[in-house]
């Protein structure tokens, strides 16, 4: 039996869990020996830290730099190694796209091919998002009737990049990409590696879906042609709702962490504003109707893939002066971390295992008084892999039933 | 290969070891913050924690609260997911059954039912146990010729509960539970999940004994039937002999605790008296009879339970002051641990990890100075995993080979 089995089969009711995510949270020294975590004012983290325990969570493997993809569905408790989502769907996902069941998802590339067909800037010059949007209109209406039984949606995302989504019955099997991964070289056709009948008709449709399109780019000088990334379908994982009962929900500025959510079966809420205290705001007004909802800061993440020292740490101080109007709901549990981190002095998602409080009315408190790197290294939660974050949720809200005899 | 294979084939003579299991040995803080084990005065634990390591110990997964069984069967290294006891076998070993490798045993509840055969009442009406045991005298006389080539022992448990145990040839199965739950149903025939012919057989053997008992139960007013449930067969685990060439003994004043340790192949000690000086005594008595021994403390976890501080804290306190004992009898390895945590706040079993000893000849020692949660947690034994205790026992009592050239 799998662990995530066992957790399933002893679910039962109980109390109210927030699991509060500050997107790329970790550090790593950046002034005076202290991250930017360790440089915040943060009061009632510390606070939460001081009552309930600390530790360090790594979101995939050791040593393993994580995508938000997986290292949110850590934090719901699947194992990113075993449910890969694709980065069509990662990006159908971000523009708020009702990905279904078995559509087909596919991140878009605008490109600029020579009169031999081979690719000279896989960017197509950086074109505008305004550019963008243009052309994914004008693909939209050449080729929303190419293809017999199958509907085609093209949305654009940002500057060169845009979303296709394939939906009609039997699409399937494991397609490959059509760029070739450098300049110089032609598209590639997208073929199938399931050996499959859906897959191989599937690759046809593409392929047809692609002839369509590139006729359409034909007059363009710069997004003359285009490449499709990371084919893929909805992992199609179980919901939390049927794996534990809980009722969930999602509470996210960005469209993409509403969507990962999605995927595991929780209900976006919508709200007005963007900031720590918004969100905590239309957690206030859901509350009665969820035993679990996901809150998710993005702006830790962004700042520290800029560099931004002062930002980060800014945003970290504004959830924290938020927070107590979060506590005031009395969750039964809180749990504080982020999905991975994102150092700004690396400007970039890094391994580095996540600062971590588990705070709960059953808790074993520890003796950590700080909400930082070195106290959480310390904290009695231990070094615990995300995935373990959700079950001990579970168990400090009393939903999980004793196991065995 | 599986770690427990791996440890089976480096397995050597060495040492000798002793598990000392406070059951339900965890707490979470009570008073001025500390816990029942942190608020008792234990010089001689302290000082074992001084002199040895110091961690944590999750029974079975993060979060998991475990029963007992499953709980010892980590202590004594199988992965207790792995290797599920049915409740009937844990209640055949409870009343100290000489439990059989085949040997059927579920776990039974006398009932009322009315004259449409519904159940009214699945407990009978809490009859006595004095009444539980004249009609589980009545059903034995009764039933024991019923089925031709099968023994049948009928015993009492406690109140409304007893257990059935069937012995014979070729049975077998993955059987179903008679009680419906709830009352207001009737009870279910036994049905086979395995499609097995064994299952099969052994499904009909246990409905044409229902149908005998009930008869039996006819004249009754309260307890006029019954209910089978957790219909299950001893896992047959390899002995700690056959995979370390351990020559174990377990000293328990429960028998259910007794019967755990058989299933894996230890010889119950028979001692008289009831306290941990007496249990120690009985430890010196067989001394030089094994190589490992299991000393199980039951009443830590009783008054857990209970929700009484100072009975928990004054058996903690008992077993401290006679620990003396046991040290003079100048062990190789000594583990004190509990199976899981029972804190009195809780009044129940729960998943908070266990404090944990490991106290060696060749042990590196840590910084600890007190055996407690919040001292264990900081120890440099770390947090494990309850089934790599026994591992790290035998290591400690050169036991293992080397691995590897």
């Amino acid at each position: 039996m799998s662990d995530h089995a066992l957790y399933r089969s002893l679910a039962t009711d109980g109390g109210k869990i927030v699991l509060l995510v500050m997107d790329g949270l970790g550090g790593i020294p950046i002034q005076d020996g202290r991250t930017e975590l360790e440089l915040a004012r943060t009061p009632h983290l510390d606070e939460l830290a001081r009552t309930g325990v600390t530790g360090l969570s790594t979101p995939v493997r050791p040593g393993i730099e994580p995508g938000s993809g997986p290292a949110h569905l850590a934090l719901f408790g699947f194992d990113p190694v075993e449910h890969q989502i694709g980065r069509g769907v990662l990006e159908a996902l971000g523009v708020d796209f009702p990905l279904g069941p078995r559509d087909l998802a596919a991140r878009g590339n605008f490109a600029t091919t020579d009169v031999a067909g081979v690719i000279t800037d896989r960017r197509a010059g950086r074109i505008s998002t305004a550019e963008c949007e243009r052309l994914t209109d004008r693909l939209q209406t050449a080729t929303v009737a190419s293809l017999s039984g199958c509907k085609v949606f093209v949305l654009p995302v940002r500057d060169y990049r845009f979303v296709l989504v394939m939906r009609g019955e039997g699409l399937g099997g494991d397609l490959t990409e059509t760029d070739p991964g450098k300049e110089g070289l032609a598209p590639l056709p997208v073929t199938d590696r399931s050996s499959t009948a859906a897959g191989q008709r599937t690759a046809d449709l593409v392929n047809r879906w692609l002839g369509v399109a590139r006729a359409a780019l034909h007059t363009e000088t710069q997004a003359n042609n285009l490449n499709l990334r990371g084919l893929s379908f909805d992992p199609g994982l179980p919901s939390l709702q049927d794996l534990y009962g809980l009722r969930s929900g999602g509470i996210a500025v960005y469209p993409m962490y509403r969507g990962v959510a999605r995927l595991v079966g929780m209900e976006p809420v919508l709200f007005a504003g963007e900031t720590p205290a918004d969100q905590f705001r239309a957690l206030a007004a859901v509350w009665d109707d969820f035993d679990f909802t996901f809150v998710h800061i993005k702006k830790t993440d962004s700042y520290g893939e800029d560099g931004n020292l002062a930002g980060k740490i800014a945003v970290i101080e504004e959830v924290d002066a938020a927070l107590p109007a979060l506590r005031q709901l009395d969750p039964d549990v809180l749990i504080v971390t982020g999905d991975h981190s994102t150092p700004v002095a690396l400007r970039s998602h890094s391994w580095h295992p996540v600062p971590t409080i588990l705070w709960a009315k059953t808790v074993r408190p520890d003796s950590s008084t700080r909400f930082g790197e070195s106290a959480c290294a310390a904290g009695s939660l231990g070094h615990v892999a995300a995935t373990s974050l959700l079950p001990l949720a579970l168990a400090h809200a009393g939903r999980l039933k004793r196991f065995g005899a």
